[in-house]
């Protein structure tokens, strides 16, 4: 059967003999030695190196990604790594698996609902009534409003004031961020009670204003997860609680069971 | 059936009402804005914060494997993307999934040799002599080297000169560095061909001049080809090659197959 | 901080010094050699195991699911194995990640369209309108009608009548099948077009029959898929296909770079 | 750069517009409706249909394998389906990845010790030799024997004399069989503790018997428990434990660096 071939096309890199181009740049002289790690997922995924601004606040978002502390994705990484530690890439792969629509998804969430409510022109006065309408429907719709509320976080998550303080510092403080901290005040008036802007609220505004593609979004959040995992994985060498985490599931699961049967 | 129990520690993150500690420094303040992710990712690791020149050899050695262009792993992650566009973090890990004994693993093989054979204290007279040492049972035993040879980059791969040389700036060209580059030179004399240094002899290097712990390599490795994936899935939304790719692999197949038939 | 725990609790499998426990069986004498792999699967999702005609249906289903040829999948899963062989369930792993929301997902869309539009007692002459409904609804939404449909098999699917006879024989060919195929039938009517019940459509109607809970659907799609991927791996290790797709991927990426670059 | 390909070959699966064939076998009139999911795990890895007897063994040696209640596997896959409920895939997915080394990759060692040591024609004089040979290297490079022991199971692993009781029936207890059985003798003695054959070693020693290529025997486990993660995330859907692990480990190192920081 004959079918005509379409052409495989990629930016992504490619090298000759002497030569290594990463996305249309000289990965040892104009990258090496230049950029770091973020900057280097910034031109990844944007195509193009960040300006110095966009630099800072894009890492900044990355890093408030990284770590979590015990999250069920970090215990999975864990778990996976005690039964094949020969494979630390499968520990890394099992933990970022976790990172799904319900954690960091809402980043995700949030980048969705500020993205298609307003652009960098909408005014002050406009973005009001879009904050009252979104709040409204969601309340109507009884379903949660993305990038708001924390159980632990409370009046406000310490992190949300440090970012938009470093997208105001860098020329990155726009509509996105103003609607999203209009949203939270006005969930605040008609829920009547604290429902601060929480990190994946922020990291939504901010990927907003760096102009990412909301698509990618939950591949961010993926990746600065992997930086996380890989630390995971390095304590539980050294400091293991797998093993006692399973021994526990396991007797309590089991002495249920023989109750049971006795 | 009772068992004592073993208490469970990690000092990766937890957090109060008001702060968010990440290995031992507060994420807000001490963090975001202070450090970029190639710093966050060597803090995760080990335990703390780089210094300028380490945080310069570090973020050089995560650029160095982030992209290395289509490779049987970014392949994988696009193919998979196709079946599950829903799933982005699913794409991403089975792109780490391949990243295993045979490409970066390499980097865990020159880091082991290296590690194994020098510590920062040897002599130049005595690395000569290990290099000759490690060349020849590496030739007895018929097995390949770690971090020396390319099939596409030669005479020299040119991420290697670039790595050293910024090792070199920051402090870190010690006795990993030349014991790898007299492996290289003892090989080209033995083998009697064109055998440089290639990237992931220098990231083994210089993960040891880092003085990471060896069992980690991989997982470096695996992190940074996170982020390139996350590029890889970018560009295949909107240019994408993975339904062309099995197209031709399907219908070179089933045209084979039909031919047997016939 | 206290809190006051919820017990765990897990009906799978536990044991004792001398016993074995699998959903209530003793694992030795009971299910060895009494039970096939599918009815172990049955076993484990339904909670109990199945009567020889629920058996009959429920391999046939999971039979045909286990190889669908070079599937994206299937590629993936090779692409791994070449980059990790030291880890076969990578391989394994990162071929399932790829059965999403396109392929066998689409049998979890069938099963739910059928499960939310009728009961086991729904009457023949109720179902011609839902058929019609349904399938009015989809065009006015321009979305695809989850079951019908095949870019190669026209005019029929062959594994649907055979799995619909296999229906019939055991008692499972009831409103969920009828509705199926009164979809189909209308939907060739209303598009003028040939629009067979699909393979998919047909496990999707069977799942139902068999009264498995829609949300395991993918599930069971994903075992049986895992089932079909040592198979590909196993042929991977003596006729391997990963290198050369890889070759030619990156040739032909590379090449179309250089030719920009000249 | 030209370069010349290799030809794709694929002997797996592939379909004309009314025919699909699966290993050479016709899916809709040769298979649906007579095999089971076991005898097609055995035509995807061995390329044949089994026979009668093949089937009845190593059906029992795949069901083998399903279950072995709360596994570090089966709780990796729980988290992870707390964290993307969407993606079912991705929590078998990321139970599979911990089918490494340690659990059911201890079948694989078993079988290479076996098919390493021993022929079909080996006569029971020379086993016993063998047998002893074994047990003496392993204690004196003090490594442990895979297929022997269990923490729980003592005296006997009560799968052990089922799977053999069922080789023995269908003409497969062979010089495996007797081999691993002679080593659990032979180690019993040399140690001087109960060492009794464990299900990993049967069903090593049954992989061997029915000339399963050993670099597959992982696949097979990883495939069997595939199976059984769907039951897991079943019951996860409908009794979740994930949320409350996640919360028991969470709060007691959160406790814990509190402690530490007050």
């Amino acid at each position: 059967m004959s079918r005509s071939a379409k052409p495989l096309r990629s930016a992504m890199g490619w090298s000759n003999t002497d030569t290594i181009t990463v996305r249309g740049r000289d990965l040892p002289s104009e990258l090496l030695g230049h950029v770091n790690l973020g900057d280097m997922a910034f031109l990844e995924v944007a195509g193009r190196l960040p300006t110095k601004d966009e630099s800072a606040v894009f890492n900044a978002v990355a890093v408030t990604l990284v770590e979590h502390g015990m999250t069920p994705s970090a215990i999975a990484a864990r778990l996976t790594y005690l039964g094949a530690p020969e494979s630390i890439q499968s520990a890394i792969a099992a933990g970022i698996l976790g990172v799904g629509s319900v954690f960091v998804g809402t980043a995700e969430g949030s980048a969705q609902m500020l993205s298609a409510s307003v652009t960098p022109e909408t005014s002050q006065e406009e973005i009001a009534g879009i904050a009252s309408r979104l709040v409204t429907e969601h309340r109507a719709s009884r379903t949660p409003i993305p990038g708001i509320g924390h159980p632990v976080h409370k009046p406000i998550d310490p992190r949300v004031p440090r970012l938009f303080e470093l997208a105001q510092q860098h020329g990155f403080r726009g509509t996105y961020c103003t609607l999203m901290e209009a949203v939270s005040a006005e969930a605040e008036r008609q829920y009547n009670r604290v429902l601060p802007v929480n990190a994946t609220g922020a990291v939504g505004a901010l990927l907003c204003e760096l102009k990412f593609d909301i698509r990618v979004a939950r591949g961010i959040g993926a990746m600065a997860r992997a930086v996380g995992l890989v630390g995971h994985i390095a304590e539980e060498m050294d400091t293991p609680m797998a093993a006692e985490i399973w021994a526990r599931v396991e007797h309590e699961v089991v002495d249920f069971n023989r109750g049971d049967a006795s």
